[in-house]
């Protein structure tokens, strides 16, 4: 099956007709939904299935029956609200689809290929991206992991054991990551480098650093109508301060981006002055110095914003990830079997960012001829997601089933 | 029973443990379960309980047997999310007080005394206050009000119909208005003009200009990372400059407040450049003319900062008040009955406003010790509230029972 068929599988699963595109939160039933048609994909393939204690789903493709040197690929099924259909499927589907070309190939891999599934990569659940990965590498301790918390006040222990996880059992799984040789994760490119070069599909060379922070502004909730303006301690006002200030800061920083996306008055009501306002930072820079820098002028500035409003204010760091160069060696493999391919670096996060500090960890990126993405309006065409799809193939098979130990060579004349 | 007595006996209905307060959304369960409080007390005292097309409770005390020059007295019992206990059921719970005090007092009144119980005063669910009092009265149509949706696009037709209305008989409803002589609602305070006065109770002179309006905000929503900040299109960062521009101007224009409450970015995410944000702007003031040319000036802001973010903006007006001057008839017999209250204006909606248009209509306010409404924090001693039942009871029986019908004078004596 096509990558593309794969995808329309899915495509009613988490549909958002409010926000539009799709809405499939981690641990929540469209999750719980696209993990059964993967696992339904696997088994049809006779994939070796399990989940790991960090809710990581895992199907192995291992005719050598070797468990060391493994080659992984996959990605993450999980969306931001109201997000694209490619960002995190398309590497699970084009995984599949993968394995399915290197059998057609009659490859017989030497190494285990795996595919990955990481859960809430996108933390939009539980406000920490990357959280599965997070766990296995020990880039989270289970004990925070655990305290997180939703929108809806539940806590990631009570949801993640409703899911059949053992909370007393999440955390570092260096056992697991020691059998690993690398891991190549294939994703939709969240930018606009690929139409610029006209190019189909890219190795990457980085990730941005970047991190969330969350700020809790807290003022005098009252009556719209009673409360005299010079009376007020609006927390409405001091974020609308907070927001622009930081926006002047990250256009005057080159290189930086900082977002707010999120936030929520309390209690939200239209005739009812707040009473605290909370929302959420994103902040992005290659230089991890120029990061640091920029979230201490970006506390000052929230502060003195509260300060000139009467409210208080507080900034906490939800998580913090500095910028991750891929292996250079691998890359340099990547290189040699996907001649065509450029180079390009992103400020987008990616599980693939939080393994490459413990595994060689690489990038694929398949054109997006939007340049849009975390919204309804990402896009791949079908032929693309195609051609992403073989060079994944031969790079699993470079990775998994060397020259030297192939069995059959017919697929290599047909290239 | 006390005034306090009836309160504490609804203090766990729609408690809010997230926000604090009471979040009693209009046609909520917990609205069901208040109204059900409600016509319990009205059948313990005998009255004669109906519920009109407009969703609107009346229980009535009418031992003349009369269905003329009818006097109203009563309130509401939704609340503003996360809002205080006393705003809307201190009204109901002191008309029950003042029918208890008057038996106690003999008094049998000459014209029918009846209690209203209005629906969806605050508008937190549909977004237009004083709902009920708005069809009844003809100041909305219902086909408007039937097309309004609540935060989970429910429309009001619908919840209406589930609640037991029938949506094709909602409307003006001129003859039962013909048939009141008077509406006087009593309603804690909402601001601090009583504890500056030390008077426990106040006559209502005025009612501020208000309305609402909706303000969207359309950009382009797109990845926080991979972004630069001079490609992006932000209706989040346009929402904020918005907002303290308003804020400016209210402080700007004397006697005006504008409050921005209520704000949600779509999608929401924190790793997600937002590609809408709605808000809700209240603005009221004295003086309708002022009124105008604040939301002259508002939209031309609104409009201008999307311009300067690369958005599209739209403002559209919710609902819009006049300065309501209540009745100076009624007000010179209140006056004459309650020899010391004050009369004050105040800058809150309510019913009593729109009623103002159909009937003479008059407001008690009772002493809040905070001076703060629409939170927690709205207070009201239980020895103002009896007060206030007190004052409310005097003054409809000034209205039903005037003296040379009274049957019984004892109480003119013992007072």
């Amino acid at each position: 099956m096509s990558v593309a068929g794969m995808l329309r599988e899915i495509a009613a699963v988490g549909a958002d007709p409010t926000r539009g595109g799709f809405s499939r939160a981690g641990y929540s039933g469209a999750d719980r939904e696209l993990r059964e048609w993967f696992t339904g994909h696997a088994t049809a393939r006779g994939l070796d299935l399990e989940r790991d204690r960090n809710g990581t789903l895992w199907a192995w493709w291992n005719p050598g029956g070797s468990t060391q040197r493994a080659v992984i690929t996959g990605s993450h099924l999980d969306s931001v609200p109201g997000g694209g259909g490619y960002d995190g499927p398309l590497g699970v589907a084009s995984a599949l689809a993968a394995v399915d070309l290197l059998r057609n190939r009659a490859v017989v891999p030497e190494h285990p290929i795996g595919i990955a599934v990481f859960p809430e990569e996108e933390g939009s659940r539980f406000g920490v991206a990357c959280l599965g990965s997070r766990l296995m590498t020990g880039a989270i301790t289970p004990e925070r992991a655990l305290a997180l918390t939703d929108r809806d006040g539940d806590a990631f222990a009570d949801v993640a054991r409703r899911d059949g996880l053992d909370p007393a059992h999440l955390g570092p799984d260096p056992e697991r990551l020691s059998r690993i040789s690398s891991f190549v994760e294939l994703h939709v490119e969240q930018g606009r480098g690929l139409i610029d070069l006209g190019e189909p599909v890219a190795i990457a060379s980085s990730i941005l650093g970047h991190g969330r922070w969350r700020v809790t502004v807290d003022g005098q909730g009252n009556h719209a109508g009673t409360t005299l303006m010079d009376d007020r301690r609006d927390p409405m006002v001091a974020a609308a301060r907070m927001i622009v200030e930081i926006r002047d800061l990250a256009r005057a920083t080159p290189d930086a981006r900082a977002t707010i996306g999120r936030l929520e008055p309390v209690p939200g009501g239209t005739n009812v002055i707040a009473s605290q306002v909370r929302f959420w930072i994103d902040i992005r820079h290659p230089d991890d110095l120029v990061t640091a820098a920029l979230i201490a002028e970006t506390r000052d500035r929230v502060l003195a914003a509260a300060v000139a409003e009467g409210c208080r204010s507080e900034v906490r760091e939800e998580s913090l990830s500095p910028t991750v160069d891929f292996d250079l060696g691998l890359r340099e493999t990547l290189r040699g079997t996907l001649a065509d391919a450029p180079e390009l670096g992103t400020g987008a996060g990616h599980d693939a960012g939080v393994l490459a500090t413990a595994v060689p960890t690489a990038m694929l990126f398949v054109r997006n001829p939007t340049g849009i993405s975390h919204s309804p309006e990402e896009l791949v065409e079908d032929a693309d997601a195609e051609l992403g799809a073989v060079a994944l193939a031969d790079v699993l098979q470079g990775l998994a089933a060397p020259p030297q130990t192939r069995r059959s060579t017919e697929h290599m004349m047909a290239r």
